[in-house]
């Protein structure tokens, strides 16, 4: 019964003693080195690629330009296959483009026997670019004349989404209403895990084996065979251990190139690791967001119709595209209730910026931000408790969204709001905080989110599993699943131990997923994994504990509704769990049988068809410094509706995890450009202003256990859910603080010094 | 449709290229280096080590003695396992032994950082001895008095058996049968495949790894951890590609020290890789046997009744024991039918020489080469074709063995000897070279045999396979069997290609083993993998074809029984094979269905409860150099019932392999034991004499297609059949050219010039 304990990881020996074998040292040595040759110019045509001088370079093997590759558009996005058309993502990239549609775009690849030889080449080659006019921000890229990012995309939208529940225009014809509107700006960021993307590439028996650092084994392998014009088949991926993704590892990244590139070289072994500096410009990033809110409301505070607007910068490639900013508009239509009507425009838009993808919240960060915010902004207007003015209009207890058919059954909000309120001391310091002046003033804020678990009914919901009985009664694990270091093998351990009846310690989950054996699974995104790979345990663990006591029937005589598996023995229910046999006499006697022998496994494929609200907030108290604007974060907590705690320390970790993001996101980082040459301005450790634990107060996660019903477990989302409320809790004990409200992050002395002078404060 | 023809080998690429990872490819540098330290005596007590000195020497790591090894006696044998106790591999060998049972036993174990260190550690150790006399036949081992190799086993015998059929005294009284008596003499051989046992070892999760070279990954697992006093889950073995066995890797070699020393560190990576020398004496050996046959016949050549006796040289070690003896004598009682009675006496004999295993024949080359040999000495002496000796007293068409079951269906004998002889010209050369003088003289010899397909009812019988359908209609198979570079992954493919209906290149044999996820096979030995491999392949291709066509049923709306599977295309029967959907398209519309979907895999075991006889013949020519006693083989064939011919190239390459062992055995090859000091006096390369090519003929291969019911696909045994009969075959001819019938091979000119002169032939 290890369900809700705090086992401690099952990896955490291998990881701590540096054991733990990732993508790079799995590598041989004699592998040949790939870099990539990044374009200096922000948006243009390439013209000409003189590798003459580079190809001499002593150890260079392979020169490989946008003129030499496959005229092959592949997606990228780390979305399961649709084999609707309507419902697949956007091709708009090759392994090299010749159009290059960001500074640091990717035109040739270089091979060499080393680092050395493979930079020096990189240097050597010559471009000759036709430069067009660069493009940085949605509103540039959807001007009149502006120039096309891709062809085939006109006024650079890569999709539009127009919504309207109930009468919009009527609804705000209300006489009395009151009205607000503001726009919010969210930056973009990047995830800084802390393994880059690395991946190595070779041939065997004719197929492509690429060994990757990615989140998502099984859907790389499509992509992949995908853009180089191979049966899905002719491609095996291969996934280590992982040292983080945030979502920038839920696409591919450089694998199809690293394949390309050992497939030009007749299979020969060929590694790709990207640098600190590439992650940044040539990944994935968060997209920056720009969201109008204009809220009509009655005097006493009830919302009656609301319009968003957003413009989701996608930067230079589709790859997750418009999901994101769709997947903003969901918390927007459910986390509050308008009475009457609500109204939705949102742009995805190119630009010649750093490609944006899936990260951590996926949309929901950006869009909690501006709705928390805009909340804040009104009830201090209204002159209400920003709670109480919330709880007026938040989805109601018992409220079922009929899309996702997503049920609120238990108020989550309200359960998770009062431990915040108390933890904080918020109505004391909503009080205390209420008149202050001088050059440190002190605020209290906080700020509501919900989200989903997994992706249905957006897409499929698949995890398959396979388990492997061995002699002594320890089983192997098998899933799709991936552990990109949040913890999801040592809860599947536990869940097989669970439901199986045996110790935890004779649970082995195979971390490794090889496509060509690994039972097919999605990968890790969405929040998904520990609710349906969750799922996929416990279906195939009752597979296999059937299969078992259908035999234990045959070999002791006892009927197998009598039976029961307890602490890995076999045991008679009805004579308090008296030991018959332990599994593993039986495991041995089954398989070497001179009667029916069998090899007991269990494999099964698990379609989730639901999905699961996961609610939370975020509480955070700040000091703000005014003549310096700057912003000290005193305490912060973060209250969680994630159903069942599987294993509370890890469930606090990535609370944790996650909270430093937000704090990341409230207070310090964003991806700078020039507006002279479209450069990325600060793509280092040195300039990106990640937080880091000298930034940090200590941070407290709290739980509300609301067993969740739809899954196996009664778990949902923990994954992604912390990195959302944080940002606009901050910003709103900032404003707390000031009185001035921000509609945007990150809160630098940049954006808060003149706020303040404005508002006569300084 | 790929049974039958011969495809080229599926791994042909990688090997030819160098591309395929053998298990020394895989270890990192980094690995700690293991090497033995062997004992210096052939039989004693170690009374003290002192280490002292070695462990000075900078680089070494640890040093391990035969007073520092767990107390526990495991086996080493590759059978499976047997819950019943009684039919258990003898256990009578530690880690280290402190009793010193062979010239080179294991008696300490060095591990350093590098070769150097580990060599210098080796030298630096100093042993103090008991010596006890030592015996090196089993002649010396059963003497009265001779001191105890093993302390649980008096007379030194592991094992004895006698048998009998009728009553064979009494059939002997009979009156006028004539009496033949003869004692042959078969020497100790070593297996000489090209790549060494090495295995590396590591902990993961708590748990050993070991990569090694083996044909039995899921047996060394479980000994392994009999060794090691583990549960049998917490070891994990793999399997790379391998460069040959022949029968050495049916057993666990060092890979249980190797483990071991792992573990004492902690679980550092440490590597264990024999030298050619240490292959010599240190692994295993094929028995060297004495085999009395006493044989009562009438005067028209009917047996009557015979006896049988052998003394077969266990070595130090039980290893498989017996079982190599008892396999013999299952030859004797079913090629020749004697019309009363027959007696068998059989003794497995430790003594103070190499351990002797598994290796390819398992015990029939012994005795093939003794009833073979007596066969012809009694012919000649009855003044008979050999041919027509044989088949007035040979196992008849029809019969059936009472034990395996067996069936000789078609008189595969006759149809085999038909073709040899028209090959070989026999008739006219027995004719032309009666009589010969002068140095040069030629002869033709044959000699039958038979053999089992796997090893039911002796032992169990298991094959468990598991496919997995990709979206282009390509499947992955894992099975336990193990290629070792006999080609049966090649068959695997072209078995499962036939019956699901799909292209040979759309296979993928998974050719590593990796027991914590493989299903569970024995591995490669007694000839069974396309026997009982084939058909675990074959039950598992069933399984998932159903599937396929139970679903392609809903997506096309045809019936599944008018639907069938072809170059992986379902296609309609009663439209003359007309496509409806490809098997890519079916899998991929499952595999991503909102409404059901399914990663289409299909796993199984199979038990075989059946045998089949494997029949064939050699004919040889040679002449014969009599002045120096030289034996030049001038042509040879090799002539096989294995059933159907699964791939017509691979068979020839498996029977020209067998050949050459044959050949070394009958001419050249020995182990040689220096009677002063028990060490082995020929173990190297140099001097060891190998057959090589100088010393090959052109070997021509020829089979009788009879199709074995009992089978999937109509095959039986090849692996090891061709070493068989060549032996006794080129003995006979030497008969033939010289009138001299030598009962011992190899036929050395130190055997030779002495029987000549005998003779009086020079």
């Amino acid at each position: 019964m290890s369900i809700g304990k705090s086992v401690p990881r099952i990896d955490a020996f291998e990881k701590v003693t540096g054991r733990a074998k990732y993508t790079d040292d799995l590598v041989e040595r004699h592998a040949l080195i790939a870099k990539v040759l990044h374009a200096t110019i922000a948006h243009g045509l390439v013209t000409h690629i003189d590798t003459r001088e580079a190809a001499r370079i002593p150890g260079v093997v392979q020169i490989l330009t946008c003129f030499d590759v496959p005229d092959i558009p592949f997606p990228t996005a780390g979305h399961p296959w649709s084999t609707d058309p309507t419902h697949q993502d956007p091709t708009d990239r090759k392994l090299l483009n010749r159009h290059v549609r960001l500074y640091g775009d990717d035109i040739a690849a270089v091979v060499a026997q080393d680092e050395v030889a493979a930079s020096r080449a990189l240097r050597a080659i010559k471009v000759d670019y036709e430069t067009y006019p660069f493009l940085l921000t949605p509103e540039q890229a959807m001007q009149e004349g502006a120039p096309r990012i891709h062809e085939h995309c006109p006024g650079n939208i890569l999709k539009h989404t127009a919504m309207e529940d109930g009468d919009f225009a009527k609804a705000t014809e209300e006489a009395g209403l009151l009205h607000f509107e503001e726009t919010y700006e969210t930056p973009i960021v990047q995830h800084c895990h802390i393994e880059p993307a690395v991946s190595f590439a070779y041939m065997e028996g004719g197929r492509v084996v690429v060994v990757s650092s990615t989140q998502i084994p099984h859907i790389l392998r499509r992509i992949v065979a995908q853009a180089l014009g191979l049966p899905w088949g002719k491609v095996r991926i291969i996934k280590p251990f992982v040292g983080g993704g945030f979502g920038n590892k839920q696409d591919a990244l450089y694998e199809p190139l690293n394949a390309y590139l050992s497939l030009r070289l007749g299979g020969a072994l060929v590694k790709l690791e990207l640098s600190r500096e590439e992650l940044f410009f040539a990944t994935r990033v968060r997209h920056g967001m720009q969201i109008r809110l204009s809220s009509y409301l009655r005097p006493n505070g009830r919302l009656v119709a609301r319009q968003y607007t957003a413009y989701s910068n996608q930067g230079a490639y589709g790859s997750h595209g418009h999901s994101i900013a769709a997947k903003g508009t969901n918390v927007f239509r459910q986390l509050y209730q308008d009475e009457k009507a609500r109204k939705l425009d949102i742009f995805t838009v190119y630009t010649n910026t750093a490609t944006a993808g899936a990260m951590r919240g996926y949309g929901t960060p950006q869009t909690v931000f501006a709705i928390e915010s805009h909340m804040d902004d009104m009830a201090r207007a209204l002159n209400l408790d920003p709670i109480d003015f919330r709880f007026m209009n938040l989805m109601p207890q018992g409220y079922k969204d009929p899309f996702s058919k997503n049920v609120n059954y238990f108020d989550s909000f309200q359960q998770c709001v009062e431990q915040g309120k108390a933890y904080m001391h918020w109505d004391e310091k909503r009080q205390a905080y209420q008149h202050q002046s001088g050059p440190l003033r002190r605020g209290v804020g906080m700020a509501l989110f919900w989200y989903n678990t997994g992706v249905w009914p957006i897409s499929i919901e698949v995890s398959s599993c396979r388990m492997v009985l061995n002699q002594d009664g320890s089983v192997q694990v098998q899933l799709g699943e991936t552990e990109i270091g949040q913890g999801a093998d040592t809860i599947f351990a536990q869940m097989t131990s669970h439901t199986l009846g045996i110790p935890l310690e004779a649970v082995h989950v195979v971390s490794t997923q090889d496509t060509d054996i690994t039972p097919f699974g999605t990968g890790a995104y969405g929040s998904r994994q520990s609710y349906v790979g969750g799922m996929a345990v416990h279906k195939t663990a009752l597979i296999l504990r059937e299969k078992v006591l259908s035999l234990a029937e045959t070999y002791t005589g006892m009927q197998a509704a009598s039976l029961d598996i307890c602490g890995g023995i076999i045991v008679l229910r009805s004579l308090n769990n008296k030991p018959v046999m332990s599994l593993g006499e039986l495991a041995t006697e089954v398989l070497y049988s001179p009667v029916h022998a069998e090899h007991l496994t269990a494999e099964t494929t698990l379609q989730a068809k639901s999905n699961a609200y996961s609610f939370g907030c975020a509480f955070a108290e700040v000091e703000v410094d005014m003549p310096v604007g700057k912003v000290r974060l005193l305490d912060m907590i973060n209250l969680h509706d994630c159903g069942k705690l599987l294993n509370p320390q890890l469930a606090q970790a990535q609370v944790h995890g996650g909270m430093s993001m937000a704090i990341g996101y409230a207070l310090s980082e964003q991806l700078l450009y020039d507006t002279l040459t479209g450069r990325l301005l600060n793509g280092t450790f040195l300039d990106y202003k990640l937080a880091t634990i000298m930034d940090h107060p200590r941070l407290a996660a709290a739980f509300v256990e609301n067993y969740e019903p739809s899954g196996a477990y009664g778990s949902k989302a923990l994954g992604e859910p912390p990195a959302v409320p944080g940002a606009p809790a901050i910003r709103n004990a900032v404003l707390h603080a000031t009185g001035v409200g921000i509609p945007r992050i990150p809160l630098t002395p940049h954006v808060l010094v003149p706020a303040f002078k404005q508002a006569g404060l300084i």
